[in-house]
């Protein structure tokens, strides 16, 4: 009983042999690299939960959660806090296509693998773009700003509060206040720091900010969370031209996301309402948690670490006084060769840390103790598989009281 | 033991009380609508598996096996044929970012929701938009795609080969020809025939395609296939403008998926890893039931859903000759009130069947029998559960065959 359309359209298959593959099982990873971390188990469980419709009123339930969990986690009352549809890139971008014009100065600190990304975006979209740089692992002081802002009068300023390539912290206290003195939207990127380092989205009065759900969140990437304050939102209304990209058009999604109540909900695009269930619960758990004891687990076990590296003769890149609790970024010895440290750790320890990038590639090893990996057994775990790797590699300034 | 830089940063938190919800508990639907459908049970589990990082070499093994799966169901041996990392949306602006610059002609068949979409991205990115109009539920003639290719010589044509929003499908087997003879690439909108309708990409000399996971994949939405083939990747090469787009740029992206071999892969943006795993294992079950077999399920039940609609003396949108066994309209009947019947079926059943979209709302309910879904216990429950919410809104011209 076919009917005649579809036996018309049925041609010869040109791939006849279907491939048959082993039954998926990836292998057993501790992710102590810069993203992803170990999602926490209630991540995953939340992951695999049964599916509804992304109109059906208990799913705009969850997503109301979220936006009210995001705000707490990021301290703001911005109304426009909400979970992007992609990666943390795709946040990143949301940023720059929503809230800059063609033709708009835009100033980005460059002092890491970050930067310049946002700078090409910048560029992509046509804006006029300045970059102020620094070493990589260092970070812009209060007067580099103001100069770098008097002198080029941008209509943004981007800046990476937590730089996943360096584990630099951008101090952001200050900044803000000199963006506005100057009519300037402040921009972070806040991938690494969202609920691992202390980070106050109003209290530092920042306009707008992207986060990643695969690192201090230990959710697994796939969904990211932006947030967008009142003079972010201003610049939307009154932009001149379309936003370029339709995906991320803030405008569109807003009509979808913050209306008040079901009825004015208008499509846009299907949300991965799996991916929502998952950082629904990994916001949940940073939320039981509560926000200022996870900055100072973080920070307690990063200490540890830090203290454990120094014994073994190690020395990280960034200054105590910028260094992230969330990523450590321990430069590598004279005469060892990274990759062979890295190998040595996921093949006979199932760790996987993170190599160089950009500039540093070679120069240090970045590892990562975010979220759920913020636990002290993993600290003394990753210091005597280090160790180990270390001494494998024929490295001998390990000080004597850690032998 | 804090340090100062963090202690200086720690502000007062200006929302002390952490949001304190009822654990996540989605209620039980059964998903009858235009997608998402209830993913396939192995599907749910793969999401949930242990976490490994994006540049994992097991990582790259599980994309490559969903390369080669997803070629498999789409009958092309493109090389460039991905997962996007976001969902059905993205890939399709994909398609408008990649293969457009500012300034080509783009044909688009509007004949329902989908088509007005690709029209709005190709002018936002800039391309000289012409849109042909058939009214909704029907589908193009060979004769009329001739006519307007020879009168606008587009660059590219885009057609929906399954318009969610009508059900009707849109015959590509000669389509492509007429656009290869005046140098013109054909884009398919394929997001609700993949796997569910038969298609073949390389018999039918697609140039670029699109789906979406959570139709006839049973997978949830947020990861998107995409091919690619030669004169798509041709036109690629050649762009004379880079693509605003940074985050679809497929330039930056074929680096990451599609060099052979670990070592060139640069990283772009970090993988929906969990994602992946579950459209690996989507496809893998499209793999294991044979492609025609899968088509054959999802006609066989879609007639018997058919011919109960029938009995109970509805009609469906679109001809026989051109309706999707994947998406069925059903037409309203007078005196009927379209959204009372949803809420019936959601409210009383837990079954959720879809509204009209755009010019059809109200006009017709949609019903999707995708992938998983597309079982005979889901027909014969859908079809009690339509009469039944028919009645009681004083419906009245059943069969008495049926009563």
């Amino acid at each position: 009983m076919q009917t005649s359309f579809l036996r018309q359209q049925q041609d010869k298959l040109i791939i006849e042999k279907a491939p048959v593959f082993e039954p998926l099982d990836p292998p057993c990873r501790l992710l102590c690299g810069p993203g992803p971390c170990n999602p926490h188990p209630r991540v995953l469980r939340a992951l695999s939960m049964q599916e509804i419709g992304h109109l059906d009123s208990a799913f705009l339930h969850i997503m109301e959660e979220i936006k009210i969990l995001l705000r707490y986690t990021w301290q703001t009352k911005n109304e426009f806090t909400i979970p992007v549809s992609g990666t943390g890139s795709a946040a990143m971008e949301a940023c720059v296509c929503n809230l800059l014009e063609p033709g708009d100065k835009f100033l980005v600190g460059c002092n890491g693998y970050f930067g310049p990304r946002l700078v090409e975006m910048g560029q992509r979209y046509g804006a006029s773009v300045v970059s102020m740089h620094k070493p990589w692992g260092q970070v812009f002081s209060v007067e580099e700003l103001e100069e770098n802002i008097r002198k080029h009068r941008p209509k943004v300023l981007a800046l990476i509060h937590a730089e996943t390539s360096t584990g630099a912290c951008q101090p952001l206290k200050e900044a803000a206040d000199i963006c506005h003195h100057y009519d300037c939207l402040l921009v972070a990127d806040t991938v690494t720091s969202i609920s691992g380092v202390p980070l106050h989205i109003d209290q530092w009065n920042i306009d707008a900010a992207y986060a990643g759900s695969q690192k201090c969140l230990s959710c697994p990437p796939g969904i990211a969370p932006l947030t967008f304050g009142p003079r972010a939102l201003e610049k939307l209304r009154k932009r001149r031209s379309k936003v370029k990209n339709w995906y991320l058009d803030m405008n569109l999604i807003a009509s979808y996301l913050t209306s008040n109540g079901n009825s004015n909900r208008s499509y846009h695009h299907t949300a991965p309402i799996n991916m929502c269930y998952g950082i629904r619960e990994a916001l949940a758990l940073v939320a039981e948690e509560g926000l200022e004891q996870r900055w100072s687990r973080h920070e307690r076990n990063a200490m540890h670490f830090w203290k454990g590296l120094k014994e073994l003769g190690l020395t990280c890149l960034v200054p105590q006084q910028y260094r992230l609790p969330s990523l450590t970024t321990i430069q590598v010895p004279p005469g060892i060769r990274a990759t062979a440290v890295t190998s040595h750790l996921l093949e006979k320890f199932g760790i996987e840390i993170g190599n160089g990038l950009g500039e540093l590639q070679g120069k240090v090893w970045r590892v990562g103790l975010m979220g759920y990996n913020s636990r002290e057994e993993i600290v003394q775990t990753l210091l005597v598989a280090l160790r180990t790797a270390l001494l494998e590699q024929g490295y001998s300034s390990i000080r004597p009281s850690f032998m």
